[in-house]
């Protein structure tokens, strides 16, 4: 069973670090923006000029994204304050991810972000880190003003449990909920996300002031998806290996991916059954896997085997902590470079995108 | 002249890191421990009951010893309340040395250090790390309950100006006020230090609460000392290496330590003028430079050649990230072989020892 401790991106600024090879998550965040800036107005409107806002980001990463996002918000936020005449704000922000992200390399952008605050004028900021998983308590009661979490709501606290019947494994062959899966399958990925993030839910409820508000984007999917995510083709790489004798296929039916993609109505559910919060908004969008792509190689015509290569890079970065615990670094290589094979030739026959789901929550009084 | 970026403790857990050498630092702590208890009680019995505790640790550098000192200061107010039936408090801790530390090593101890505190059901306690120099701004305004600094504020901002006379270095063949060094150059020490040690009190009157409190312990020195500090055996040293033509003489005259060791009149000189606090208390006490050695080696005959190299290798996790920046990495080795060396002759005939000086400090209102 997957464990926190690696449940965190790949390290350092190198070539396949996740600083690296996160340009899909930049888009993502700059796609947000503009629904942050429509929902935090009609929040923030209602309140009294507030001194100093409390910003915590869960699952912040390590990268140029982690500030970025953190930008967004302080932009958004001095410009209302301007729009009501409410003065200039003083911030203190809370970056929060695992005890093993690497937040050295965040911490060495600072300098530069204060720059650019600084010269932006949109008020005094000051950040701290907050590590630890955000499926346990992280700040004092009535604390934080806005919690903001991007791409991370979808990682599980860990793999289901029950995944194991008569000692078998019930997703033989897979490492994620897929076409040949039973439906306890199913069952048991929802089970573990309902559990999770109703106590991600009661957490923060916990945390936020009383007037609190929360933006959450994660990779949900649609109801009538024919479902085809990264994880599944990670799992016909793996399956290969097997067959090639690189893999061990008792580690491979072992292995469960502790990730799960909700509906809009699966998270809908959750959020009512538990009560805390109200849904203020919810909103969908769709994301090609090599969205970004086209900003990144600007100027090269954009083939088959290039689109393959990139979306393999840049979950590389994502997934090789959590595939190295259960399958060993030296099979990586080999790993990442059938699995761009796969996807040159998936993305010609298949639409393959990201359902993202962004929530606007505010606390119930 | 000496930057920011380079003062920080060497990073990581390996052989030659601060973590794995800094006992010397670790029996500071403890010994101050006892002061900590002694006033911390004074303070805390004239306020009511506090709900949450805000305590900044100022350097609080990479390793074991971070978390000792908040372990510390936790078991005291802790106790404190029990005594006065103040109840539980919640303990919000944050965790400041420079952009450059390595956060990483702390974080991962944190679960365990986690785990400790709820078994000694001292509180609640949420810790988070702020990264940046003290010598600028950390918190917003009236924000911390209490400052807690641990042999960090010997350390300037940089090496003092103005050591250049004519295009001359005035410190020739000197990293630091030594016995060779004219007047000016212990005045541009001064200077400096009573430039940075007033721009520290002002920010923290600024950051601390109406009734907020400081510790800070520092290597200092007694007035009538003959002052041997470390850094001039590392400055004879380097002289040698000059000798051998393995450093070039210029480097070593441009070069000067960024670090300054007042006297205890001097310090209340500085807090005196520059009038935001009130000297509660004041306490110098002295260690040997070897004075773990004998807990660390605990069974073994302890001569002159094991008191060398253990204080040059502690010194070493100290030192090495400044003297890289100058000197270049290649000849650390051989440096810090040489300074064992030469301490190994000089611990047979004089006296080697630190002048600790610890202040407890209260906001004047």
């Amino acid at each position: 069973m997957a464990k926190e401790n690696v449940l965190h991106m790949k390290g350092g600024v190198g070539e396949t670090s996740y600083a690296t090879n996160s340009s899909l998550q930049r888009k993502v965040i700059m796609e947000v923006k503009t629904i942050l800036e429509e929902n935090i107005i009609l929040i923030v409107s209602n309140k009294s000029a507030k001194g100093c806002w409390k910003i915590a980001d869960l699952g912040c990463s390590s990268g140029p994204n982690t500030l970025l996002s953190i930008s967004n918000i302080l932009d958004i936020i001095h410009n209302i304050n301007m729009k009501l005449n409410h003065g200039k704000p003083v911030f203190q922000v809370y970056l929060n991810d695992v005890f093993e992200n690497d937040f050295n390399t965040i911490f060495n952008l600072l300098p530069h972000f204060y720059q650019q605050v600084k010269e932006k004028n949109v008020g005094e900021c000051f950040i701290s880190a907050t590590p630890g998983s955000f499926y346990g308590r992280l700040f004092p009661n009535n604390y934080i003003d806005f919690f903001h979490s991007s791409y991370s709501l979808h990682w599980l606290s860990q793999a289901p449990k029950h995944l194991v019947k008569n000692g078998e494994p019930l997703n033989k062959g897979n490492i994620y909920i897929s076409k040949t899966s039973p439906p306890s399958v199913y069952e048991a990925y929802f089970k573990q996300f309902e559990r999770d993030f109703q106590y991600f839910l009661k957490l923060r409820f916990k945390e936020l002031v009383l007037d609190g508000m929360m933006a959450l984007t994660f990779i949900g999917r649609e109801s009538h998806d024919k479902i085809i995510f990264v994880q599944e083709i990670v799992g016909m790489v793996l399956n290969e290996m097997v067959l090639e004798g690189l893999v061990k296929k008792e580690k491979l039916d072992m292995f469960d991916f502790p990730a799960y993609h909700p509906t809009e109505e699966e998270v809908q559910q959750v959020i009512e059954a538990e009560g805390s919060f109200t849904l203020q908004k919810v909103k969908t969008f769709k994301m090609a896997w090599d969205a970004n792509l086209q900003e990144d190689v600007s100027g090269y015509v954009v083939d088959s085997k290039m689109r393959g290569e990139f979306i393999a890079k840049y979950h590389r970065a994502v997934f090789e902590p959590i595939l190295i615990a259960s399958f060993g670094e030296n099979i990586m290589d080999e790993l990442f470079l059938k699995l761009a094979k796969m996807l040159e030739k998936l993305i010609e026959i298949e639409t393959l995108e990201f359902t993202n789901i962004v929530l606007f929550l505010t606390k119930d009084h």
